[in-house]
């Protein structure tokens, strides 16, 4: 059947949504294939939804092909699952919660562990039904507290997700990399420029884990890579620890005046000036700076956190909430300050920090901090700074925390080279889950010489409508959207320009032949004149243009690619048999 | 790809689950396709979710031939668009209600035509647009009061809704009988039994408006239909009035005491012995019963409320609950009858009834209580009734409202004849909306002369997962599950029994070269007993089981209908070409 533009349910705009934050949302709102209805929660529309029916394909498609049975959870969902997990209490905010009319607590699933695991419990009970995969194309939902980009980060989102079942280390290994070769196969598919980077796990649990994220200057994950082949999320990079030094041979600590210095830059200005080193400058990375937050355990219980890192490093956000997740971060305020006197601000030091502490206040410092290390830092008064102070000796965190900032030539925890960053679009997550929701609802199966043991998991995440808008970020140009052959609404945009019947009659009947062919065909029959007609079909992105028009005189219809740009004339009589080729690939 | 019953996700129960009501949610859970989560909230297993697909694939095709296009809304919705048609506050305790973190209202979808009314209204603008019909197949939710009976009647649901766009009332009767037909075309190649009824057009506002329900001894509707043609949904029943008697030459009405007859039946007894009238004896019709009910309107007020009826009928409370509706009906209580001491229970009568009676309660009668009509009824006393109480000269109700029961025999409305009554599942409703919501959130076209004019609306809805169980519920018998072919999860059920690896190889080729003709193929090639395996394939309910065995060494298979139960050995030979043309039909 073929679609016409003058019936399709489409309307294009010409200017940017003045919510658009991100080149794919543009387009897709302009192009008109998505429409928002609150923040984070859109629509599709025909041209949209004929995408993410693509992605849907394509995913379903490999999931099959690895041996995944589909099955569908609700969306809505008992709360008691979760509770037994700990996640009803752990998800704080970030899930949408609800009671039915008769008061039960009900939740909006953001992740489907829980009950997978107790489905896979009330079907199966012996060894011999493993390995078994599961999984599912479904509609999920996340409190996002900062919705943003459109379809890249939603509310409410679909997405692909299955589960492992395997009765031993193994058994998981290989449905893990099961699972990882599909992912391959699905985003080579889904044309994308990706990367697969060791992940941090995150509130999922378990331990190996890695994250396919397509490469996108807006993306909202920074990943790190080295020469040697290292890749990682930046929440998942870590900085190898120093071996310790001798505490033993350095001065004794001493508090000196540093008047007018309140930044880093300002201090080792200053102590270069006046406590100058014999053997090189001061510089940043010898002060020990003292940064303070405040978590927001999932309980709603707040709790001060300092933590000491080089004073040439900052504390990254993101690493920071990734390493105390399911806890929350929030800034520390002047009210924190005024409950906790011993803090002086811009001048803390480690002598009024630690759970033993006057303060109270535990206190992590990046794994750099090691015994034997030498610093400058605050000394608790303000104008002052305490020199030659050493870890290990003058004072002793709570405990380490790799929550600085990675940077761009920080050598790689593998020792594979300096590490480049670059930002990406998480597409994929594969988790070796393990036991721990096998342990909490009790999955366990008989083994081979009739043994309870408890069954190991994995879990495994494609973004599906988040796909289509990251197809659209890395593909669209500055006219508009231009999808890959295997995700475009259709195969072809047959235009007719000019006023000529025969032109349109032409254009119909290769249209038709097309149709018949078996290829999708969208045909711009709209009584609009061509510049309206190859500006809209720019903006909307089929691979493939055919324009019926004034060449018809001379027996020549035009093909145009979208992707390069490129046109040819082709005799009308091959027409048919070129595109059909095109098309097929 | 073929499907081996060894490793598919099924466990087959031998037994029927505690909490099944009715047959299709016995077999479905049993023969696992479906499993219960929470009240009315059910997860699909690989089988279930086939059949939900193939449902899902019928009436996608059925609504793109008639040119509809689909789109997709959230089902997690924003406040707003609802409290413009004052559906936020009619829906009452029927709607899931959620806040997000930052406090907004939003709300789970039952019903989206104010999404898509906003919609039509975002993107189009001229009658040029028009006609325009939309769909989407989404999941849906309402919390209902009384979950029952699996997926017949769920919280959590999937339906097909669609929604017409008209510049004018003809055009609506278009939009509409299209839809009319593709739900014929959808219920013909469901196999369902069904029938079209006049429905109510309940909570939907809106004029015109059509139910197809599948016939079904377990349905929740209650349909008439009479030997004329006439069929309605008995909600939908309209009692002719008859016409208004004369109110003169009756005898004044008459208090009299009757003791010991606090029912209908011992009430007519006792004036048939006391007061026998002339011409015949009195029966249960000549009584005037008035029951009282609470109305809880959408914005939590209780209003008490008198119907009147002959004595011989029962109010139906589903009748009544959709003539009141958004209001609710709640008993009258002790309580209320303490707060309305007018009110004697078992004697109450007109005198003591309506808005400007000294109780104040409003006062409605059946449409048989027209003027002149005279009846035996409550005397506002206990123990006494008053007798020749003449509609429109003694007493004059607030109103008519016509719900009391329909009765087996009762005359069709339209002079058709006696009604028969009999049950169904309701599958598909179509409403010609009219100009409600599109007024309601300004949904206007220019029309040809430039003026703005309001667009009119049809709203159409099929219960697609409800028609997994109202298929199961009309073709399962006492061996299982016994499907259609166009709903079933496979072609055919290969079987190999015994221990013979000939008979076992012998399948597998059968079944691959059944695959790789294009037929979907559950091959049963478990190590278990030919008793087990034949009560699955029955449990199962493929169309077609091919049983590969003992005949193997005649060179022959059998193959067995499902729903004929009969059999038949086909040469080895034949047997592909032969079952090919069975699936094929």
């Amino acid at each position: 059947m073929i679609t016409r533009m003058s019936h399709l349910f489409v309307r294009t705009l010409r200017d940017d949504p003045a919510d658009a934050e991100v080149p794919s949302h543009r387009w897709l709102v302009r192009a008109g294939y998505i429409r928002r209805v609150a923040p984070g929660i859109y629509s599709w529309l025909p041209l949209g939804l004929r995408v993410l029916h693509n992605v849907e394909r394509i995913v379903r498609e490999e999931m099959d092909a690895i041996g995944a049975q589909e099955v569908h959870f609700p969306a809505l969902l008992p709360r008691e699952p979760y509770e037994a997990t700990n996640r009803w209490t752990e998800y704080g905010p970030n899930v949408f919660r609800l009671k039915d009319r008769k008061g039960a607590d009900m939740l909006l699933g953001p992740t489907h562990e829980e009950m997978f695991t107790l489905m896979v419990k009330d079907l199966y009970s012996s060894y011999k039904d493993l390995p078994l995969s599961l999984y599912q194309i479904q509609t999920k939902y996340r409190d996002e507290a900062r919705p943003r980009a459109g379809i890249l980060r939603g509310r409410e989102f679909v997405m692909k997700d299955s589960y492992s079942f395997d009765i031993d280390d193994a058994g998981l290994e290989v449905s893990y990399q099961l699972h990882r070769r599909a992912y391959i196969r699905i985003f080579e598919r889904l044309g994308l420029e990706y990367v697969i980077v060791k992940a941090d796990a995150g509130a999922m649990g378990g331990s190996a884990s890695e994250e396919f994220l397509a490469v996108a200057e807006n993306g909202e994950d920074t990943f790190v890579r080295s020469p040697g082949g290292y890749a990682a999320n930046v929440e998942a990079v870590t900085v190898p620890a120093p071996e310790p030094l001798p505490v033993g041979g350095a001065p004794a600590a001493h508090v000196e005046d540093t008047p007018d210095s309140p930044t880093i830059e300002t201090l080792v200005a200053l102590i270069n000036d006046r406590f100058p080193r014999d053997d090189r400058p001061w510089t940043a990375a010898d002060t020990l700076k003292n940064v303070v937050f405040v978590l927001r355990h999932p309980d709603g219980r707040r709790e001060p956190l300092a933590i000491g890192l080089p004073g040439d490093r900052e504390v990254d956000v993101k690493r920071l909430e990734s390493a105390v997740s399911p806890a929350e971060v929030e800034p520390f305020t002047d009210a924190d300050f005024q409950a906790n006197p011993g803090l002086v601000k811009g001048y803390i030091g480690p002598a009024a920090l630690g759970t033993t502490s006057a303060s109270g206040v535990r206190y992590l410092c990046d794994p750099r901090v090691v015994a034997g290390t030498r610093w400058v830092t605050g000394a608790n008064e303000p104008g002052r700074h305490v020199l030659d102070l050493v870890c290990g000796r003058d004072f002793d965190p709570d405990g380490v925390i790799d929550v600085a900032e990675v940077r761009e030539g920080d050598p790689a925890p593998d020792g594979s080279g300096p590490l480049t960053l670059a930002r990406g679009i998480e597409m994929g997550h594969i988790f070796q889950l393990g036991r721990k929701y096998a342990d909490a609802l009790g999955l366990q199966v008989l083994d081979q010489s009739g043994r309870l043991v408890t069954v190991t998991m994995g879990s495994y995440g494609v973004g599906v409508s988040r796909a289509v808008a990251a197809v659209a970020e890395s593909t669209a140009d500055e006219k508009g959207l231009a999808w890959p052959r295997e995700l475009a609404p259709f195969d072809l945009t047959v235009l007719a320009t000019g006023k000529d019947p025969a032109v349109f009659e032409a254009a119909e009947k290769l249209a038709t032949e097309l149709d018949e062919a078996g290829l999708s065909v969208l045909l711009d029959d709209r009584k609009a004149s061509p510049g309206v007609k190859f500006t809209d079909a720019e903006l909307l992105g089929m691979p493939t243009t055919v324009v019926v028009g004034r060449g018809l005189a001379d027996g020549v219809v035009e093909v145009r690619d979208r992707r390069s740009g490129l046109s040819e004339n082709v005799p009308v009589a091959d027409a048919l048999a070129r595109l059909i080729a095109t098309v097929r690939g």
